[in-house]
Parts: structure tokens; C-alpha cells; sequence
């Protein structure tokens, strides 16, 4: 490892939010969450919960994407379970979804603690999910089709989260505990 | 067709935006440029423009995207026959490239007439693109990975085209000419 790659890993740490996450409800494509996981990664998001069935989840393992190396990926079988530590610990929810009462996604304060729920490629966010969230965003669309694919909803989302995180000086200072910091740093840099 | 179909045809071409395109320059999955397709809809632009070696646009034709139908893809088989009619008219060319000398891609004024220049998965922006481009736009990473989904930074860049022509006021009244407007209608609404 040259000393400009370590460097470059240790800046990238230093941006990582560690309380910032997405969770995803169903969405099954590789592809969609190959996707979802690479834009994570350039927002700062360092780990990411997939609700996702047995053989989808095996495909998804399957395709060798670098940024699956950078963010950590954990499979739920449920999204309530996957929901529930994070309101525990005070983390807002807000669901990608095209509900009654839905805010414009660039309302909420995204500095807060906050998961991102995003819906399955047909069918959304699951009623278990929409129950869960404390608020709907909806990205406004002007066109005929009513729905934008599932990961370029994530980086319209991921843009606004990371505008604000930048404006608020949250990629300024390192934000990861010292011991996760040098974990990572540590796994990162094995060859 | 219900009466609720028929208006809604009309508000979105209402929101049309005839100084509004995008290029895309040898992307060549059919996915990314359905994606492409679907979110240039949202966006209200009514007609875009591919260079596409054959064999890809015949398996992007075959993709039974509903999205096909409301904006026009042109094929082109070259990006300066693409681009030089536009250039001719006046408008900006901004590529999406992480060029030397790239502007944060919410700097520009996109209320101009704006071509959007998007490159290939592999490649990016080609060299005979660069030699166009006005400037070069490029959404901020802070992660390890080194570029987005093409169709996720179409995402992002026109969101905030979007965002500032919604601002402008340029959503709020017909911006077709007369003649377009009435033929376009009288195609959608065909059963
Ligand atoms: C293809 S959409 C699902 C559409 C589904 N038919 C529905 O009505 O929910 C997949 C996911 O992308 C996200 N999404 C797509 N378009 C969106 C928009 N305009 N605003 C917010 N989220 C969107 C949502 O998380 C959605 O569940
Ligand atoms: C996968 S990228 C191509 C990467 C290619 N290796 C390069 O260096 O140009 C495909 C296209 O998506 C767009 N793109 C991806 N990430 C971008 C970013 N951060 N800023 C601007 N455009 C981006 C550009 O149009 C790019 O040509």
C-alpha cells in the first residue's frame, strides 16, 4: 500500500456518518442495490441494512462490487426488525414514498440522527415499514411515470442529506469512535 | 380515455421544457438508459439523444419501458452530430465528467438552454465530448469509490436542474410552441 492510498483510506474514514444509514424493504435487484451501496458510500455511510429474501440476497453477494468492501452490508429478514434498534436509539425515520401528507424530500433536517427507508421495485414500502416511519419524502416528479427507479431515488435523497451534512460541517471532523476508526482502518488496509 | 387521463396528459406537457435535452454519449446498457429515460421524464423533457453503437440500441428498443413512450429518443451515431445542432441554437453544454477544472454540478445556471452530456459506464465523457462540452459539472464524493451509476448522476444533476427551473418559475406556464404542443397531445391520446 503506498502512503497515498492509506492517506486517502484515513480521509475517508474521517468523512464516514455514523449516524446516517439506509435501510432497504425488499428491493431484490443486484443491480438496484449494487447501486443503492456505491451512492452510500460517496455520501459517507459506512453501513446498511438490506431486508431482502434468501436466494436475492445470495445473487446480490454474488456480484463483486468494489463498494461492497466500503460499506458494510447486514441482512434483516424483517424490516420491523430492522427498524427497531435504530428508533430506540432516537434515530429518525423517514421513508422514500409517495404517501398521503409525504414532505418534499429536501424538508427534513437530515443532520439529525437518520435512516433512509427505500421501497421494493414494485410494490414500495411494505405497510410494516410505512408504520414505522416518522415521516414520508417524496422527490416531485412532473412527468408521466410515477416513480423514479429505486436507486436514483436514493441518490437524489443521498445529494440533499449530503448537502446539508456538508453545510453543517458534519464531514469536518472525524465522527467515527476512535476504536471503530482504527478497526476499519485496520481491515481496510489489509492487502 | 377518462376526462382525469386527458387533463393529465396536458398538465404534463405543460411542464415540458423544450430548452431542456440530454446526450448521452456511448452509454450503452439498456438499463441505465431506461433509468436515464425514466428520470429525464420526471424532469419534463420531452425528447433526448443517444450515441449508441447498433447492436445496444436494438436491445434498448426491445425493453418495454412505458417511459419510451413520453420522451422522444433520437439515435445518433456520433456525439459531435449530437451536439453540434445544439451549440448552433446556442445552448450550454455541461458534461458530467470529473475532469481538471469540474464545477460543483449546483453552480451552473440550468434555467439556460442546457444540453446535458452523460458518459459511458466504462469510458465516461469521450475525448470528441470533452471537446464540446462548455464546462465540466461533477457531484462531490466522499467515499472510496470513485464514480456513480450513470443513471443515479443523471438523478442528481437533474434534480437540481429541476429544483432551480421550478424556482424560475418555468413549470408554470406552457412553454411549447402551439403546434407541438397540439400534435403531442393528439399522439398520447391515442388509444
Ligand atoms: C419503483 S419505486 C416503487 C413504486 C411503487 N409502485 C409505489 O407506489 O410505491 C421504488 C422505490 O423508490 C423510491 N422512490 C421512487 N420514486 C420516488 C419519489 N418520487 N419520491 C420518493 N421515493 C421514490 C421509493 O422508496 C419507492 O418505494
Ligand atoms: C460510471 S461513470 C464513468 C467513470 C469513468 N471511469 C470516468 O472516469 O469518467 C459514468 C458517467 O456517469 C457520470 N458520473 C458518475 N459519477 C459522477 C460524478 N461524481 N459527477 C459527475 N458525473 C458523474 C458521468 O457522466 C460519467 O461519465
Amino acid at each position: 500500500m503506498t502512503a497515498a492510498r492509506f492517506q486517502r483510506l484515513r480521509q475517508v474514514l474521517e468523512f464516514r456518518q455514523p449516524d446516517l444509514t439506509i435501510v432497504t424493504d425488499n428491493v431484490h435487484k443486484s443491480r438496484n442495490l449494487s447501486a443503492i451501496v456505491r451512492t452510500a458510500d460517496a455520501a459517507g455511510i459506512g453501513g446498511m441494512h438490506c431486508v431482502i429474501p434468501d436466494k436475492d440476497y445470495k445473487a446480490f453477494r454474488g456480484t463483486a462490487m468494489g463498494s461492497h468492501s466500503w460499506v458494510k452490508v447486514e441482512r434483516e429478514t424483517d424490516v420491523t426488525a430492522a427498524l427497531t434498534p435504530f428508533k430506540a436509539q432516537g434515530y429518525q425515520v423517514l421513508a422514500a414514498h409517495l404517501g398521503e401528507g409525504a414532505l418534499d424530500f429536501r424538508e427534513p433536517d437530515y443532520t439529525k440522527p437518520t435512516v433512509i427507508l427505500m421501497g421494493a421495485e414494485k410494490l414500495g414500502v411494505s405497510p410494516a415499514g410505512c408504520e414505522l416511519a416518522d415521516a414520508f419524502i417524496t422527490i416531485p416528479m412532473m412527468g408521466m411515470v410515477q416513480s423514479f427507479n429505486v436507486s436514483v431515488a436514493a441518490g437524489i435523497i443521498l445529494a440533499e442529506v449530503q448537502r446539508q451534512r456538508q453545510l453543517a460541517g458534519l464531514y469536518r471532523q472525524c465522527r467515527l469512535d476512535d476504536d471503530v476508526y482504527q478497526r476499519t482502518l485496520f481491515e481496510w488496509a489489509q492487502p
